[in-house]
Formats: structure tokens, C-alpha cells, sequence
């Protein structure tokens, strides 16, 4: 298990380091201040379509896509590195092509889309000339059950007919977001994995009304956001469908393990990021006489937060490592192991570092909140913990079962 | 150690819970509602008078000052279930005129103020007409060691002189907010606990400014908000300081007990509110064919979640019990207790409730992430955990040293 | 609810307390020198007997038992001082005639034992001339599930005869335990709660056989020790069943209620020698210049143990108060809450103390790892932390059901 | 940073996995029951003997020396595997000659050894036919800080002269140590690197005394031991002295790096076997009619243990993989992560297959007691966890001070 990145993948780290530290990182405190004084902020403020133009005329493009043609032709082992760069940054993923859930509507597209479907909208995608959305998640029911799923994308004729209510579907605030993936049950007589679809919805079809924008833990997360949408009767040709009818479930679980192992590899990047603040914090201030990182308990708390990344990061390392060699069926536990460790991981680091900033720590003034809520987030998203425990440990009991 | 409230105060109780049931709870999510479509959201919404002057004429009102005349008369110990009651809700706290900062600065006029400062200041305060600040905390500086202050309170002849610059000025974005408590230093050559003084200025006062209105975790907590305030040359009498030069640090240390001890009966509250929403939730939804209670660990993180709200309570109310018979000095252990105690437990339960209410807990459907914040934020306010630790341990190695 | 004990149980605190520290802990090393030293270490050293007694002439005696003529006449809450004074020291229990199983036994005899199980046991085990073990877990089945027990209690005319294996039978090694309580199952077609009976089984009996003493985390516990106990065709007379045929679940209940609750009542004592210990130790010594309790997070965590003890004690006397106040029946939810709550604070509180100490910790100079397993052990002894924690949420979850 | 083990090393773990699984795991069961039943345990069982010849016979030898004429040749991070598979069994290290203290004074002695201390000394180690001890921490001083020393090592003409007290002298019970490596203060006036010297002194030297046997957590574990050891006057030769004078502390952290890590890599073994253990447990037995894996929190509880496995895993193989290609110096961060994450987890994980066991899991049957010991002992032996967080920490800083 040899987790060096290859050379290609080391060069294009440095170029992407240099880019973020010398590109990215100066302007993005500006970009916070300007869209939050924005009455308006579901828009791209010029300095991001700037960014994105450098970005990939130094081809820190799509980054994530293993595709040579299309992407970076870069292994997930490899991608792991430059993921974790540009997690220490809000604005990044995007710049790069690299933001979730275009990230993962793109893989989808270039697994299971026709040919056709690729000429619309994946190819936009990877220009970064468009943004998309994913409609999985329903208010009405957990859905960390998939059989709970009431949306419907029922066939009619030559026509598949979405109706339901999603939300958390991430991104569709954006300006550019132009089409959704919209995950409906459409033969309930089928087998479990076989009865969901999953359709091309172009944004502005009849039907499809965006109700409002939701909040993650007081953060709207514009100009992406996470909206909350609804789908009365919705009619699209069945072309629109992704891989045929009844295929939703298993795209869905070649879409959903990338996409995690992409969360998590980001989430060590912000927890090395809050790890920084807090040692530069802890060396800067002064209390009773010593610098803070002297006070009690604070430097053995900096200590377990270096112990904690480390390992965190080898088992994402070990995750990509496992889907590049075993594929995603054979990785599962590995993508779940993580999907468990790292969110709680990184919202520790950062609950230690918001503590060693005092009450700066919770303002504005430092990337500490929104870094927490990201973290916390993600022991939600993409499956909450507790789903994710029980298939480790399915996992783990299969050993033992005869 | 008796626990168990005065009768007069479960009379209180009674009349309490069925005015927050039958008045304040039923409006609350349509408040919020309100004040998010505000443009401008520092106003208060017509149905807080109304309530106000409702729980006015019910006695409902000023329940935390001890005193007969100005307030309810009862012991901290009788407050704690009052107090624990509003903590349920984000607008009780106003509409009793028992919310902080208000209830301290009332008692340090109360205890400490002239009869001219007490006419002035805490008479409108205690008819709930005016709202105050208290101005401590200081942005440049590690303000968990009190020496660390840089904000001056210079006595120039008659006249006392404050400089500095202050932040996490809670209550200052409030429309009615007249008058701030200063803290500032005074004789730098006093010792350590004679050189601050406490001084009341108004808030229209030359020189004083709000710089900004910070974020807590995202919150803006309007429409009190939390203030970053500077005061450049604040000409003010001498008449303004409060019990006299030099006598701020004692002001502090008695007003930060009553006023620690209050946000945790509040946390209580809040924390049982919380684990009732987990429980309601985990019987309603259902997911791989068992209620949300019944799957993996949910039950017995339900059951801790009872234990750890058990324990944290009755720590409360033996600080409380202890602060009515022994006084502030002699009680300060048991406040450093709860305050480290029991902000980690609310934070540690309401996050169990988040996890149980997937996606929808961290919206805005629920009170849960402002919850959240609350409880978080009390790690720092008032003082960090890391401190409280600190002073629990030095009275406890006190016991063993010769 | 007034957690103060009585007058006469403050008393008793005071005699109690002198005599711990004048007569019990002077001598508890050597006590534990000379039965390390023992090539048999099944028996009493003359030192126990003489201590006996001392405390039975002065009235230090059955301090446990609610009643006046057999016992002190003290409630559970009166009891809980006594017994957390107790549970600092490994040897006391026995010496104030309080120790488990035997209060325990001693209770269901008050409780159901007919005239002449009196006679004959109660009143030598009153004496402290006897003991007694309990029969009830078992080796081959999960016994935190009452209804798995395979043990026999038939009736077979007159008689009623007894079959199984058994296993943790406190107490059974000591050389004055003369009688066991044995619980089977008596009538499999009756209800799940009037299935099984208790039994008092003379330890002569033929056909029982302690087949061994089993180690606890590598202690013998001598000389009570845990024993593994074989019941072949033992027959006794129906006279022997308590209370008659079918009572056993009741019994059971009943007896554990108060057993748990003493448990944890030594518990919290224990807790408090250790850090005691602790603080005596990080004092003393001195790393790197400075006292170990200034160095790195040792503060925070002696702090952090002073507030998981207060905590624990509160809610164990709350439990006491509610068990005088409501009957068991109606405190199982507070009695499982400190079931759970308070071994698991020990046994934290005695590994930072363990860890205080460094290798000293570790070793039979100090009496932490006996604490440690004490407080271990107990997190399985009557009942697992699991099992209570499933009851503890059934209860909370009861209140949200319709 | 390629984590695969070479050929070699995979060839030798597949050896070593038959003959723990077909020679080793057997027997032992039956090897504890006999060491029980020792009077005096302190001697070695014949099949001891008999497995350590057949181990040497098919090359299962010396496997941690990574020299190949006197060990296996292997690398850090190839010799983990072996020492993980080894770290399943207690008395796997003795049998391939792989056990502390030994191979960590066989590899003093390899690399500073004189020829005439190999010949004397290493020789009949490496050939398992001599058993040795390591005398370094002292019960008077707080040991964590090297500097406390008290034991000295007095240059007197052609003479060293020994004199202190030493304890936790691991492996001094055996019958077959012969020598001891002391530590010793030579020279005060020296920089706190060059003061100390380590003397071989042969066991039977006048003047050395094994004051007693310590029980760590109640367990001697005989026949290594752990032993207090006095130094009265010991007169040895220069030619004793390793390396010469004032190489003590040089040597120690030479020493210690690879002792840390070989202890972190059976823990990972210690770790995996009570997983296994836990999972089988859980599956076997039932309680209210369904498997114990199946209730409440359990399923939860084995993913987390999986999941903290791998992770420590991973940062073990990682500090091999810095140790081979940085040398020990450069991994000091690396060797101290591990040395507080892994007997932490191991702690944490075999506290769980406890639990999961109820009262079993206390007893002998399993090894789980003794495993818990191994786990907790390591957050002690060989520095305790806090100053191992010191180190850590202090790397951490040091990447941002000026």
C-alpha cells in the first residue's frame, strides 16, 4: 500500500499550493467581507470567475476527475493531497472546478450518462460554465433510509413525471446552477436496489419550484446554499432519465463514494487549517504571564489534535487508496470508516481551536464557525454516523458469521 | 441542603409554565419567522411589548432580584426553576425583564449604584423601558485574565475619561439600549484588585461608537446583538463611576455569579428542551423499519443525555443553595463548577438532538442550532471553560496545602 | 427534596468518621501486607474480628437497615454519608456489618423471610457471626436478560430441588458464609415476572459445589472472593423458599434497588480518596521543575474529577431521597440513572489519579488499582451499564408516548 | 511512504501467522492454567523451551534486529506485522526471542557495545539462552523527567560504583536474567545530556538486591516480573560502563524509539484480538431474544473500534516507515503520537470486548483482564501519556515560532 502521490500528482501540489497561497488565500477575507454586505448573495463576485480563468489555464482543473480527456487523469490516492489544499479554503473547491456536487454529478455523467447527456450538461460542467444540484434527500422522511423515499419519477409513455418534495440540495442557489439530478421511486414492485431512477431535470422545467433557501446551523453558504425544492408534475422526455429506469440506486452508491472520501479529504485540510490558527493564536496572546499554549491543559489539547489528523488523514489516504485498487463495492466499509471519523475529528479540532481563540474564535473574524459547521455538517450529509457505524460493523460481524 | 423551591416560588412556577405554554410558546416560531424577513433586524416586533406588559401585570417580573420591593423576593435557589423555564425560549428572558445582560447590571445598581444612579438608570431598567450593556471584554487582548485589560478610566478633576476599544457587548444592538457598564483601568499602581473602575455611560455620550455588530457562530443574535464598541475621549462626571475608583474588579466578581449561575439554569432548560424534541422525534420517524429510538445507540444516548441533564441541574441548585447561604466568596468553587459543567453538557445533549433530527436540526425548522450556539458560546462567556478549571482546582489542591 | 441528613445520622457520621480515621484506615495497609502474605487467603484476620467488635459496641453497627430494632433506623439518604465514608476503605464494609451481599440478603430476609428464615439467618448474619452469598448470574447464558436463566428451583412435593451453575457469588469464599440465596426458575408456563423463586440453600447442602473462585481483573477479593458454584439435585424443604414459590423477580427487584444504590454510595468515597490521593501526590512531587499539578492539563483534570464527584453525589442522593420518598417501584429510573452514572465516574476519577501517580499507580502501594477495579466492576455487577441505560430511556421515552 | 511490508517480511509473517495459529494460540490457554497453579511462579514451563527451539529452528528469530547476521534483516516497517501477529498472545515475544526488555537491550548492545560486552552479553541473547533487565525508573523521583535521577553511577579509579533504588525493573523475575542495564548519574557538573552513564551489571554482583516483585494491576506478571531493585555499593569495572561515560541519556532515546514502537505494534495485535473476540461474544450470545450485537449501542461500538484500529494502525505503520527512512531523531513526534494514541485505543477497545463479555469479560477465561493491563500499563511505561503530549506539542509549535 504505497500512499505517495505520483510525481505528476506532487508537481501539480506545488502549482496548486503556490496558486492558493499567492491566488486564493490573500483575496478570500475580502471576498467574505464583500458578500456578506451583499443584500443580494446569491451571486459570483468577479474575483471567483477571474480565479477560476487562472486556474485553468494552469490546469488546476477538475482535479478530481480520474479521466485523462476529461479531468486530470489523476488517481484518488493522488487527488487526496490537493483536496485536502484546497479544503483549507471556502471559496477553492470552486475555483478549481472541484466543488461539491458538481464534483459528483460530473462522475455520474461520465459513468452513466448517454451521449447525449454528456453533450448537455457535462460538458458545460467541466468548462465550469454551469453549476448543478443533486435531489436526493426528503424533508417528510429520514432518509437515511433510501427505501423511505416518497418523490416519484413515474414513467409515462415516452415521459417520466417527477413529483415530491427534496431538500438540502446543495448548490442550488447558485446563479449558473441550471440543472438538477433528481433521485425518484418509479417501480415500487422492483427489488429495493432496482425501483429508484434518477433524472436530468433542467432547473427552469414547469414544476420545479425552489421554496427556500435552508439554513445549516445559521449559515445560508451562499452563493450555493442548500435549497428546498419541489416537484409537481414535472414532465421530461425519459432521455432525461440517467442509465435507464431502476438504475438510480446503484449510481447513487458509485456517486455517494467519491464524494464522501472528497468531503473528508477537504475536512483534514480544515482541520489542519484550524490546528494552525490555534498554535499561531496560542503563541501570539498572553495570560497570567505565559502565552497561552503554557496555560494548563492547552498544549497537550494541540497534541491530540496533531494525533488526531494524522491518523484521520492516513485512513482517507487508506480509503482512496482502497477505491483506486479495490473499487467502490469492495471499499465500502473503508469509505464509511471515514465518512465516521473525520467530520467528528475535524469538529473537535475546531471546537479546540474556536476555544483557544476566545470569543474571537466564534465571530466572524477568523474561518473558525463556518469551518465547525462544515464539519458538523458532514456527520450528516452523505449519510448520517449512525448509518454509517452500523455498516462498519455489518462489515465487521460478516467476519465472524458462518 | 434543602433543594426544594419556597412555595411561594412553585406558586410562581405554576404561573410561569402556563403563561409560557399558553403565551410565549405558541408565538415564538412566528417571531423568528418575523424577524428573519426583516431588512433591518435591530426593532423589537410589536408582540414583545405586549407580552411584556402581559407578564408586568402578572407579577411575572424582575423574578431574579432578591429584593421585595424592586424585585420578586426570592432566593437564587427560587429562581432556578423560573429561570430554567424561560431557558426554553429564546424571547422569555426579555418579556420577564430577566434577561442578561440586563438582570446584572441591574444588580450591580442595586447593590453598588448611588440613589442618583439608581433613579436614573435602574429605575426605567427594572420597568423593562431601557435596556443596557456591560463592556468588558476587550478584542486586542486575552480578556480571561482581568490584568490583561487595556481600556482606561482616567479621573481628570471631576470628570473620569474612558478609552479602549470592547466587543462582545451583548444587548448593545437592542433599539431601547441607553447606557453601557464601562470597565476600564484606573490606577495602574493599585494592586491587582483595586485598579479597575466600573463606569456608567450613556450610550449617546460623545466619543462612544458601535463598530460593528459581531456574529456568534454565525447568529447575529438580533435584536440584541453582540457589539464591538470603541470609546475614544468619553468625557463623563465623576459621578459616573460606580461605588467609587477602583472598585470594578469587586463589582465584577460579585456580578458574574448571580449572572453565571442564571445562563445555567437557563442551559438546564434549554437542555431539556432539547432532549424532549430528540424523544418526540425518535418516536415519529421511522427508518429500516424501527422508530429512530429503537435503532443502534439512539436509546442509550437518550438515556445519557437524561443522566448528564440530572446531574448538571442538581449541581446547580446546590451553587445556587450555596450562594444564598454562604455568599458569593465562599461559593465561588460551586459557580466555577456549573459554569464549566454545564454549557458542555447542553452543548453535548442539543448535539445528540441535531444528529436525531438529521438535516432538519441544523435548519432553522428547529431551535436546535441556535440552541447549540447558545451553549457553545457559554464555554467562553463569562469566562472559559479552561479558567472555571482552573479556579475548581486551586480550591481543591487549597484543601491539601500546608 | 432536603438532602441534609437527619441530626442523628450526622451523629453517627461524626462517630463513624473517627473511628474510620482512628482505628479502620490506620491499620487497612497491614491488613493488606499480612493477607498478601498468606499462603490461604480465605480467612479473617483476628484484627477484622477485634474491629467488629469495637463498632457493634459502639452502635456502629447495621447502619444500612431501615429499621430501629434490627438496624440503625436510618432512611437511604441518611445511609448515604455513612456509606460513602465507608467506601474510602476496602475493609470497613465488613467491619460496620454493611458490606454487600450480605446488607442485601440481610434486607430480603427483613423484607419476606418467614419467621423461621429469621430466626435462623437473619439474626447471625445481624450479628456479623455469618455470612452469605447470592446465587443468581450464571455462566452459559447473558444473565443481564433475567428470562436466559437456566438454573432450576422445582417443587417436588415437600421439597424443592435445585439444579444449575451459578457464577460471581460475592462473599462465597469468606469462611464464616454458611448459607447462599439461590434464584431458579420454578414454573416456565407462568408469567415472565412469577417464574422464578429464591431459595435458602445451606452451603453444606450436598450437591452444591464451589467449583472455584474466580479472579475480578486479576483480584481474588479475598477473603470474599466470587465464586463459581455447581447445583446438583440439591434438595431442601419448600420451608426454604422466601416468600413462596414465584416471588423471585419481585425479591430481585426489590433487593437490587438498594444494593445498587449502596454501591454507588462507596462509590462516590472511593472517588474521593482517589483524589484526594490525586491532589496529595501532584503536590508532592515535582517534574521538570515544577509541582506536577502545575504541569500541563493535571489542574483541569483534578478540576474536572471534583465536578464528576459532586455531580455523582448529588444524583445518588437524589436517588436515596427518592427511594425513601417513592419505593423503589417508582424510583427504578433514578436508581438505574446512578447505576450508570457513578461507576463510570469512578472509574475515570481512579485512572487520573492512576495516571498521577505514574508506575506508583499501577502498583499494591497504592489502593488505586483495587479502586480502579472496584469501580470496573460495577459497571457489570447487578446489571450492565447497557441494560440500565435501556431502562433509563424507556422511562424518558414514556413520556412522549401516547 | 509505501506501507507494504517486503516479500521477505510477508514470506516470514505467513510463517509466523501458521505457527502462532498451530503451535503458539493452542497451548496457551493450558500455559496460564499451570502458571496459576505454580507455587512459585517465577520459572519457565518446558514448553516454553521446546517452542522457543522450534521458533529458532525455522527462522522465527531475533525478527526486530534489523541487522542480518545477528536478526532477521528487517526493516521498522517490516517487523511490524510480525510484532502485531506476535502481540495477540502473551507469550509469543519470549518465544521468538522478540520480548522487552530484551531485544530493546539487545539493540543497546548491538549498537554501543563494546566487542567484549557483545561477547559476554548479546551472544547469549540473541540465542535466547540469557535473560535481562532494564534499570531506569526510580520510585523516589518523579521519573517522567530524566533529570530527576537519583541513582548514581560514581567513577572511582578503574571502577564504577553503583548506588540507588530502581523499580519497575521489567523482566528481573525471569530465572534466567542474569545482567541488568543500569542507569546512573555520573557526572552533575556535566550539560544535561552528558551526565548519565549505563553500566552492565551482572545480576549476582554484590550489592544488587530484588527488594520485591510489584504487581501492576494486581498482576505479577510471572515469570518476567516487574522488580524494586537496590544498588548498595556496586563495584564493577569501567569496561561495564556502555559506550563510556556520560552516554547515558544518548542512548536511552536510542533505545526507547524502537522499544515504543514495538509495544504500539503488539498493542494493535492486543487490540485486533479483542475485537475479535467482542465480535464472536456478541454474536453467540443472546439477551431478549436477540444477539447481543444487535442491542442498543453494540453494533455502534465495534465500528468505533474498528475504526480507532485502523487508524492506529496506520499512524504505527507511518512511524516505522520515519524511523527507517529518517532515522530516530527525526521521528521523535511520530514515535511519541503513537505512544499516546495506541495503548489509549487498546485501553478503550479491550474496555469495550469487556463490557460486551458482562462478567466473563472480568474473569480468567478471557484475556481480556490481562490485556487491559498490557493497554493501561503503556500509558505509563516507557513516559506517560502527558509528557509524550508535551513532545508532541512542542513539535507542533516549533513549525510556528520565529
Amino acid at each position: 500500500m504505497d500512499l505517495t502521490p505520483s510525481d505528476r500528482a506532487r508537481e501539480i501540489a506545488r502549482k496548486l499550493h503556490r496558486f492558493m497561497r499567492d491566488e486564493v488565500e490573500p483575496v478570500e477575507p475580502e471576498w467574505h467581507r464583500q458578500m456578506a454586505a451583499l443584500d443580494d448573495p446569491w451571486q459570483v463576485l468577479p474575483v471567483i470567475d477571474e480565479l477560476k480563468e487562472k486556474a485553468r489555464s494552469l490546469g488546476l482543473w477538475n482535479l478530481f476527475l480520474p479521466d485523462e480527456e476529461f479531468g486530470a487523469g489523476l488517481s484518488v490516492l493522488d487527488y487526496a493531497p490537493l483536496a485536502e489544499r484546497m479544503g483549507r479554503s471556502f471559496i477553492a473547491p470552486e475555483i478549481f472546478n472541484c466543488n461539491a456536487p458538481d464534483s459528483g454529478n460530473m462522475e455520474v455523467l461520465y459513468h452513466y450518462g448517454s451521449q447525449e447527456q454528456k453533450d448537455q450538461w457535462l460538458a458545460p460542467l467541466l468548462k465550469g460554465r454551469m453549476r448543478s444540484a443533486f435531489c436526493m434527500t426528503e424533508p417528510e422522511v429520514a432518509s437515511s433510509d433510501a427505501t423511505n423515499m416518497q418523490a416519484t419519477a413515474t414513467i409515462e409513455g415516452d415521459e417520466v413525471v417527477l413529483n415530491g418534495r427534496k431538500w438540502w440540495s446543495t448548490g442550488i442557489g447558485h446563479p449558473h446552477c441550471k440543472v438538477v439530478i433528481f433521485m425518484g421511486l418509479t417501480d415500487p414492485e422492483a427489488d429495493r436496489h432496482h425501483r429508484h431512477s434518477m433524472v436530468l431535470a433542467p432547473l427552469d422545467t414547469p414544476g420545479i419550484k425552489v421554496e427556500r433557501m435552508l439554513m445549516a446551523m445559521n449559515m445560508l453558504d451562499a452563493p450555493y446554499g442548500h435549497g428546498e425544492v419541489t416537484f409537481d408534475n414535472v414532465r421530461l422526455p425519459k432521455s432525461a432519465i440517467i442509465a435507464g429506469p431502476g438504475k438510480g440506486f446503484e449510481i447513487a452508491q458509485g456517486r455517494l463514494g467519491p464524494g464522501r472520501i472528497h468531503h473528508c479529504m477537504r475536512l483534514i485540510g480544515l482541520a489542519e487549517h484550524a490546528l494552525e490558527l490555534a498554535c499561531r493564536r496560542g503563541l501570539e496572546r498572553q495570560a497570567f504571564g505565559r502565552q497561552l499554549v503554557k496555560l494548563g491543559g492547552n498544549a497537550e489539547r494541540i497534541a491530540e489534535a496533531r494525533i488526531a489528523i494524522e491518523q484521520a488523514r492516513l485512513l482517507v489516504l487508506k480509503a482512496a487508496w482502497c477505491l483506486d485498487h479495490k473499487g467502490i463495492v469492495r471499499s465500502m466499509s473503508e469509505v464509511s470508516q471515514i465518512k465516521v471519523a473525520v467530520p467528528a475529528m475535524a469538529q473537535k479540532v475546531v471546537d479546540m481551536a474556536i476555544q483557544l481563540h476566545g470569543g474571537a474564535g466564534l465571530s466572524e473574524d477568523f474561518p473558525l464557525a463556518a469551518a465547525w459547521t462544515a464539519a458538523r455538517s458532514l456527520r450528516l450529509a452523505d449519510g448520517p454516523d449512525e448509518v454509517h457505524r452500523g455498516l462498519v460493523a455489518r462489515f465487521e460481524l460478516g467476519k465472524y458469521r458462518s
